[in-house]
């Protein structure tokens, strides 16, 4: 009932908090006999991880995943896989000043509402820390799925946005600059105006597409589980997402049926692709893509007014180390929530037919 | 894992086919004692029926409501709440063109693909029609989270668009025009537009706006059951709809943290609401507001080109009794599943502490 | 959460009062393609239904089923089946007298505490009429699982026990005598038995066996859902029941592990059974065997003291038409649940493997 | 879908094999603000420890608990509780006779059918070493539902049996006797009989029988979800049991309902708890009891003849170093699982009225 577990075949579970002794998580449902590729995991982790470039937050986490279950001599068993990956760069006392203040934007004052009290240190539960547990799910679950291919990239930061980012056929750039936008001119510029978002203390949202190559027909299920509807949660699910468009899309919304319309080869495959791959909420066998909008991070490096627990107004520094933009980092968790999805719709599809 | 089942602890299950003896829904969890009121129920059925105004389908279906169980001496007794439609205008005759063949950007190939037959009469359970069980259970949702209030509106039809839809407070002109927009001018005009696409035979998407006042704080689950991502799953699984975006949406992307942070007033409110009420994915006690773009249906009055089941080329003409634009008709189904939702976030928010 | 759905795969949620106008069920993950006859769905309503013999309760009660939905053309078509069984024999006035006062043994106390109040008529929700939606859905199962074959019978009545049920392989006399009782002579003791403890105004309880033939191996889930955990709470959620036991149960208990082992034949198979056809929770394809305890029905037709809903001292009197003993009935009830729980693994455990 | 998850609102996930590096589980629905007492929970781990007397196995294993994720300050944050247990003592080597070679009435076969292959080190997940978890999950279960009392106790060895239970009420001996009998001459007499069973090689069975006091009126749901059946899925998952009753159990059918029926004192208690302290599903104040019936562990210190992967027979020699008889040790994972399912029902029972 708490919302922890994500998934209904191929599950995932997780626990932990940003400045707890470990954060993990436990996938149950993955099938016996696959492969699993621990350097895989850990690669997609890296790429999660901060500190991997200069325009990402400076904190030092070597997030290493320890596998203790459900994996025996390089398959998987079918019995649970329990993951944890220790916090080794806990700095409790960066977080005293907001023990008793509320940062605005951030959950501190909900979470006190609903709770009754909160672990305070460096947002506990609400921190994005906890999505490491979903990339290393999510490179399992992409191993499930192979040959599904999943690639994410930055497709807008501020207002720099890349057109029709789901025509870009060419991948290779991404892992190859650290904004992962796959347009080396606009990767430059990005970058450059992130640097000057740092400069100004500031921060800056921005948007990532998703592409899933390979996807078989059938996926999703017809009413309330539609692929689509899932994959909206599982979006939405992502610390910072403000919106979810697949296919046309919102712009898809000022179009009529004439021009919307995707017209069948013979073949079964479609002319055009304004449905996103999805038909009814389930897989029609074309490129599913999608685009997830972030809002810029609230932690700022410059001072605010907000309140504390007794309701007075109080003056907040930013302090500590954070992302000017979150878009780069949470590429590798774009795709991991969408393994996760295609994983457990897969699994289910499996029951469509006696 | 079929997925004909929404919410953890308020739970609606549905079934049935657009042209099947009848369509209906289990309600469980909802608790004892709370007062039902069914007229309120078949009010908003009729919100959402046919043939209620000129610029809707001019099919002839009553849905009346009968309810089976769960509810004595005009209050829920605790116990499931059955409840079903009877389907009283089924012309199967008019379905016959499509057995065969699929429609364009309509779930009739997906659903052969996956099930290796469908019951094509009408579109069967792919049919929006299926969504009255939803508005049936919506309408008793809102009856167990009174005061919470919920209001949707039309915020766009195709290129029409009101400007900033989340402003409006003056709910009185909604259902008193046949778009339910608020605004009386616009609503004119979208009116036209509506009929004009209809003369050329084709259709055009729209844009529904959703606001909750009266909301707790409190409601929604820090991680995967995030409550903006549940009503993002709730709304893209309403036929047609295409995104979802909340609070600021695509638009917070483009903005800078410093202008995008709502500061807090002493009272725990914020200044601004650019969070769309919703703080780490549980209410903070502000209006909830978001965006439901819904695309073109796609039955349109004219010829196309598709192909058979044995993916030979074929011309399909439009036949039989359609929406020009879906938007009006899924204003009440917006509500409904922001009423499920929400319903489903009270109860298992009782759980939140000791 | 309030537990009217059962299975996690192929699920069955039922809904419906003794006295309301309806009771049903919507089965949900049912796999396309699976031949559905009514008239063996009918038939197993009508081994459950009142006054089949002259033992039983002689209220009169069709109990017909409609299927609303989720079958087209004789064949499920994977979307959910909505069903419905009309209440036509409601006698509420039978019932003012219990509208007070609490039964023994009975659940009315509990629901007044639990939900404030409750339908007073007949037993509302715990009423084992409640029953009739799962032997449809478990008929139905049935379907699914063939060639696995499921045959209930009663092994005791009151003192009168049958030696070594599980060895009994001739099935052919149990439908043959109103008991249900598969050895000739005991059935007429039985028989004489319940007509005796009628006429005395009193009940009896008694003990159902029942084996499942051609399981194949591998259903069932290592831990928490154990194939004879899920068998078990499918027993003991049938109204009367006291326990449960598989394989040796209680007598195997007193046994040591040398005289308890089940050994290997060459093929696999075991040389004894000990183990009821399940190995740690997993059907290992041998004879799947277990017995249920029933409590004799608490109505009986004798005054009893009882409290009334201000807690003061009032004499009941026993009235309507009821059963002597419950066991002949519950016979196709105990299928129906078997039918369910290996409906749901038979469809989980395609996953075990990729 | 795998089963490794129990509970709907207070929910346990279980992870790890007896020989992989950890083994743990996740709590998630545990409210905030429980005060979580850790060396309460480590002392029902050292009651089901192996090595703590001498007449159970006498493997070491320290069984520490590390509590990661979800307390702070002393108290439950609402937010998931992610624990783990290392593994210590595995010698892998002590298992390798067992890879290719199936132990009699073991899962190894089973598995291996089912998954394709198997952790063969120890039983891996079919090892009741998981049950380790399941203590960590219940003491904190039991914390939340205080002032509910749950004692278990042995109540059978083989033939030893005491007789009635469910009346003792001097609990005060049973932590006091290796064999956790609260009878002083019962408890050595089956104390003897276990060091004869295990100096003959063999081990035997027994039987465990439960109470718990101070249970609130109202837990347990009408339907699927009794609160006797779920008590019975609970404790037919744990390791080696066969059998399930509660209140009046098997020699309930023997009775008839004149005998049976438990009258209403004014206070709404009963003058007799044949209904074990629950009617209809739900519990009614009364005493909860049941009794649970353990195999004898199939392990044994005798040579048996088997069948190896390729279907050949061997013969195989008991090693290692195992129970004689499982329940003394089991006591505490019978209150574990007791204190899941009481603490899932108080958080369900919250939303049975408005």
């Amino acid at each position: 009932m708490s919302g922890n577990t994500f998934g209904k075949s191929f599950t995932l579970t997780t626990f932990g908090e940003s400045h707890g002794p470990a954060l993990g998580g436990v996938i149950d449902g993955c099938p016996a006999g696959v492969p699993i590729d621990i350097e895989a995991i850990q690669k997609d982790l890296d790429r999660r991880k901060p500190g991997q470039s200069a325009i990402v937050t400076q904190r030092k986490e070597p997030d290493t995943v320890e596998i203790y279950s459900g994996v025996f001599e390089g398959k998987s068993t079918g019995t649970p896989i329990g993951f944890v990956i220790h916090n080794t760069n806990q700095k409790s006392k960066d977080y005293t000043h907001i023990k008793d203040s509320y940062r605005p934007s951030h959950a501190d004052y909900v979470y006190d509402q609903k709770y009754g009290f909160r672990d305070y240190r460096g947002g506990g539960r609400s921190s994005a820390r906890e999505t490491a547990a979903r990339v290393v799910a999510g490179s399992i679950a992409k191993q499930l799925i192979a040959p599904v291919h999943i690639q994410a990239f930055v497709s807008a930061v501020g207002e720099l946005t890349l057109p029709n980012p789901e025509k870009i056929s060419d991948f290779s750039f991404i892992e190859q600059n650290p904004v992962r936008c796959p347009d080396p001119a606009m990767a430059a510029e990005m970058e450059s105006y992130i640097k000057q978002v740092r400069k100004d203390g500031d921060t800056v949202g921005g948007v990532i597409t998703c592409v899933a190559k390979n996807v078989p027909v059938g996926l999703g299920e017809p009413v309330f589980d539609k692929l689509h509807a899932v994959l909206g949660q599982a979006m939405l699910s992502i610390n910072a997402v403000k919106g979810f468009e697949y296919g046309s899309g919102f712009a898809g919304a000022v179009l009529r049926g004439s021009a919307h319309n995707d017209l069948y080869n013979e073949d079964g495959t479609t002319k055009t692709n304004n449905s996103g791959g999805v038909q009814g909420g389930i897989s029609n066998g074309m490129d599913i893509y999608f685009n997830v909008a972030f809002k810029p991070v609230a932690t700022i490096m410059q001072s605010q007014e907000t309140i504390d627990n007794k309701g007075e107004t109080v003056t907040m520094e930013g302090k500590g180390r954070h992302d000017p933009c979150v878009v780069p980092r949470a590429v590798p968790i774009v795709e991991a929530m969408t393994a996760l999805v295609l994983a457990d719709f897969t699994l289910r599809n499996r029951n469509s037919k006696l």
